[in-house]
């Protein structure tokens, strides 16, 4: 029902936002979840769903994907929590005690909830790009700006472009699984992890990747799809054509808050200021996870899940002060507000 | 060795101390953990090692022994972590820039560290026990405090005694397994959830339990080991004798942060009081987990995991005012204090 008052609306559906549907859904409160990205999981998904995960407490490592669809379960399977996925809230405003959120999707053009909990992680995100060339023309045809398939990469020529941990993580990555494979930088030294350029110099040292170091991308041919690059060498300028027929670039991201850093929120450094309570600067928003930033802030999953939770009692106390903020133990009360049976 | 001087030590060995030994791993912080239970786990291990919990973030249900073999895994598999088990820390000093902690492990009477972080979750903590009868002529003879495996009350004739959450839970728990059991309480009425004392009276209507209210148990016959129990109606004094092998005591705990309450903290409702970095009102003592209150505070293993984080971050700053308190992605470093490979 597009016009339902939810109790909580909760923006972001990274780890952290589904933690915080979670703890909603534990103390019986009525969520819903949007997210302007078209899958669950935020950064997880979208960025690195086939790496593992090492310090997440409970899990001595797990990949990213595994841990979004373990959230799934946890939260989606168990409770009743609508998915606006796709969808950019706009603009926020708080009218007759209820909270009001306009998105851009045309079906359900505003979503109302008694309180908001924002979980929306780094905002909008997007992929550096270089200054030249133009690789408008490319895009869908052998230019890729993230890994979200190692299997786009197998038996291709790739060039991986970039000098930091992601362009050093993923050429090692892919080049066993890639037909030729080479690491393009326009510096002579990597930033990567120490440990991570060592492992690139004895792979270059042993054939199965070929660094090209002080290289540039200088322009993109093929008939259709991408089938050759040409490198220049950036301190005598010459030319070489390499084959190549996909084209990785790990330059980093750029991120955004997005409209969020409209909404009359006190933001410092890119993100929103919260107490110890989650609370931010407007009576009706809580905020957890990356998007926000405190003394001592750490951006951690496991801190996000916290947050989340702390952020959650708060938001639903406001709606019920007579709510016990501590909740009893799970292991005597099992899942309070499921809808569904057991979860296995 | 005896006398090194550790960067942290933790105090307890529960989630969130396994937690924190696991972060100042990432760290590639030194650390030992000391804890006065015999095993790692602390309450879970303890209280509830078969109990299912639901509200663990990234676990939809996980068993509390499971939860604490994950942790054996991620903490003591891969980093080099003393354990210092059965120890209880008497006192703690700080001399010469370094704490000391005063055990009751003749062998290892101090232990050494730069900081210390306290996970002592609620200190130590003792079944609460019914002023009469004596009951220590039985221990070791069939009186039970604890599940700590339900095995041990398959195919026995049991009485459960108590009125609370667990007592309710334990009693449904058994029924199944025991050749017959009894639930004894001093009351009418049952403090358990609503819907566990419900199935408590479908249970008792189906015969599948015994519900003996308002009943207490007068005296424990057995020559060696406990043959019956006889009961006093509460209301008018009859009593009657049940054959008995497994009697479960579940009135509850007390805690007590023991010794720990006299070490010049600030104590507030018997826990710590931390800021919103973790800090006690000693400067080389962080604490996090049960053991702390604060504005807000939430008990939660999802709490203590990422409190256990942000004392960790904090203690190792304090030795290396240099290190970043952000620590870079997992899924870029992997695991840079571990003495182990990559785990499974």
């Amino acid at each position: 029902v597009s016009d339902e008052v939810r109790d909580l609306t909760v923006v972001g559906a990274g780890p952290t936002g589904l933690s915080a549907a979670f703890w909603a859904g534990m103390r019986e409160a009525s969520v819903r979840i949007v997210d302007a990205l078209p899958e669950i999981g935020g950064q997880l998904t979208a960025l690195y769903p086939d790496k593992p995960i090492f310090d997440v407490p409970g899990h001595p490592v797990v990949l990213a994907k595994d841990l979004v669809e373990l959230h799934r379960r946890q939260t989606l399977e168990q409770f009743d929590v609508p998915l606006h996925l796709g969808t950019t809230v706009e603009s926020i405003a708080h009218e007759d005690d209820v909270v009001v959120l306009r998105t851009t999707d045309p079906e359900q053009p505003e979503l109302r909830s008694r309180a908001v909990v924002l979980a929306a992680g780094h905002g909008a995100f997007s992929p550096r790009r270089p200054a030249e060339p133009d690789l408008a023309p490319w895009e869908g045809r052998g230019v890729h700006w993230l890994v979200t398939d190692r299997a786009a990469f197998a038996g291709r020529r790739v060039l991986v472009v970039g000098g930091g941990d992601s362009a050093c993580d993923w050429a090692l990555e892919l080049a066993p699984v890639a037909e030729r494979l080479g690491l393009v930088h326009r510096r002579d030294t990597f930033r990567g992890h120490e440990a991570t350029v060592r492992r690139l110099h004895e792979a270059a040292a042993a054939g199965r990747l070929d660094l090209r170091v002080p290289w540039r991308v200088h322009t993109l041919h093929g008939d259709g799809a991408l089938e050759a690059v040409t490198l220049q060498h950036v301190e005598d300028g010459r030319l070489e054509e390499v084959a190549c027929d996909a084209l990785l670039f790990q330059l980093g991201f750029k991120t955004a808050l997005g409209p969020l850093a409209g909404w009359g929120l006190q933001i410092e450094r890119g993100a929103i200021v919260v107490d110890q309570l989650q609370r931010t600067s407007l009576p009706w928003a809580w905020a957890c996870g990356d998007v926000t930033t405190t003394e001592g802030k750490l951006k951690l999953i496991a801190t996000g899940y916290a947050e989340a939770a702390v952020a959650v009692a708060q938001a639903v106390r406001s709606i019920r002060p007579d709510m016990r903020l501590q909740p009893p133990y799970s292991t005597t009360t099992g899942v309070p507000g499921a809808v569904a049976g057991v979860p296995s």
